[in-house]
């Protein structure tokens, strides 16, 4: 309905009330889950299988299985493990899936990069390498700078990448927001092929009624251009937020897609 | 708890059911109003008598004595007869105390601007005149910098102004709401004594769900600079997008006022 990818987050095993369902094996719980996540707007199912190490495999290939039958989006799967990301992407590889996610790490670029170029796929970038997160927006840019020229060396297309330049805590760190703000600002001037995405519930950790900051935080992001976002879409005005802010900045003809979420129930 | 000017609008007579309450002369509805209201973290409460042309002073009148008992906090007078204006500031003029509002019109400066001089009120002024709304931003900085020159030649400190910059529908006008925060700006870079002011919800008029579109709104005007706003401030999240916001823009150490209001239910 917009330009945003919405990738649903909450098939995430890390979740200890989503794991305990998913190791009873319910059926219907992640059914649900996965068809409230599309209707609320997702553009992508999130999986996540890291309940435990030893069992990630598995239950990646158990979700991927259900996932896939009960919608026909495309999965971002969501893991360190290229094991657990090879089996997901052997049982569903549709067009536009992500490996969630790729960092400038040398680990994690040896071994989750073949798996990009191998399966042709979408990655989310994470803007951080083996110093750790970057501290400032000069680092971020570094990061993003030197994450480019390894797509190039792979002959990954830009359009493949949605860099999300990260966030941490507000309540530690109020700088932050304005680096992440600037981070897409300086993707979408400097390399206008690639998307932005954002994890963004980070940004309220450690404060309560997190919701207000996490939607706030969405507007304040799209209106820098953020064009992609990890999210709970199906939380409490999230939707919303999207779709009003799209309709001020001019986005939205006549408020249709607004509209037409709010006549839908989805806002 | 922060420096946003907050005009909490729900003692309205144009509305119906507000109308029919306070021709009741139902006290405990209209003092749960004001507490609800002073609880949500008005600063200022408004008042529009506006119900029946010729009952507007004595209903003033009425709701001036009922309010200023219920709160300590300043009144807002919404009103363009002078009648009514002068009738509620001899009940209650407390500092801070605001005439809602004056216009670049000649009619409403000839009515209204005498009594913001008389007793020595703030005044919130609306960015148009004989013209009518200004079509851009262009017509809306003219407007604005003639009020200023007016605000002068009487010696009204222009601390004392609260300039609310319009805003049309966005289902019809989707470029007003760039007009409306480059007025914002503007004002801030060029008076930079002077307040901003915006009665946002006609933002969402003629949508469904305005919830979402008051609230992004409200996010994105305070990002702006916006200083001040006519809200429903008990209205949904409206007080947790402001918080969160000077959150994210660091005008807010550590959280402390927005897990403050977490804390007391305020959000």
């Amino acid at each position: 309905m917009s330009n945003i990818t919405i990738i649903a987050e909450r098939i995430n095993m890390t979740r200890k009330k989503m794991r305990e369902r998913i190791w009873e094996r319910d059926i219907d719980f992640v059914v649900n889950e996965v068809k409230k996540q599309e209707h609320m707007g997702a553009t992508h199912i999130d999986i996540n299988a890291g309940g435990d190490p030893s069992k990630e495999v598995e239950d990646m290939i158990w979700l991927t299985e259900l996932v896939s039958k009960a919608t026909e989006l495309p999965i971002s799967f969501d893991s360190a493990n290229p094991d657990a990301l090879k089996a997901g992407l052997e049982i569903c590889n549709r067009p536009g899936t992500i490996i969630n996610s790729i960092t400038g790490e040398k680990s994690r670029i040896e071994n989750t990069l073949p798996l990009v170029i191998e399966y042709n796929t979408h990655a989310i970038a994470l803007t951080m390498d083996d110093n750790g997160m970057p501290p400032d927006l000069d680092a971020r840019i570094r990061v993003v700078d030197n994450l480019v020229v390894l797509m190039k060396e792979n002959n990954i297309s830009l359009d493949r990448i949605h860099m999300d330049t990260l966030v941490q805590p507000v309540s530690s760190n109020p700088e932050q927001v304005a680096y992440t703000i600037a981070g897409i600002k300086y993707i979408h001037e400097n390399y206008p092929e690639m998307h932005t995405m954002v994890g963004l519930s980070n940004v309220s950790y450690g404060v309560p009624r997190r919701i207000h900051m996490n939607r706030a935080f969405f507007v304040l992001l799209i209106q820098a251009g953020l064009d992609g976002a990890i999210i709970d879409n199906t939380a409490d005005g999230m939707l919303g937020a999207m779709l009003a802010t799209l309709a001020m900045l001019g986005k939205d003809e006549y408020c249709m897609d607004y509209i037409s979420a709010a006549r839908t129930e989805k806002i």
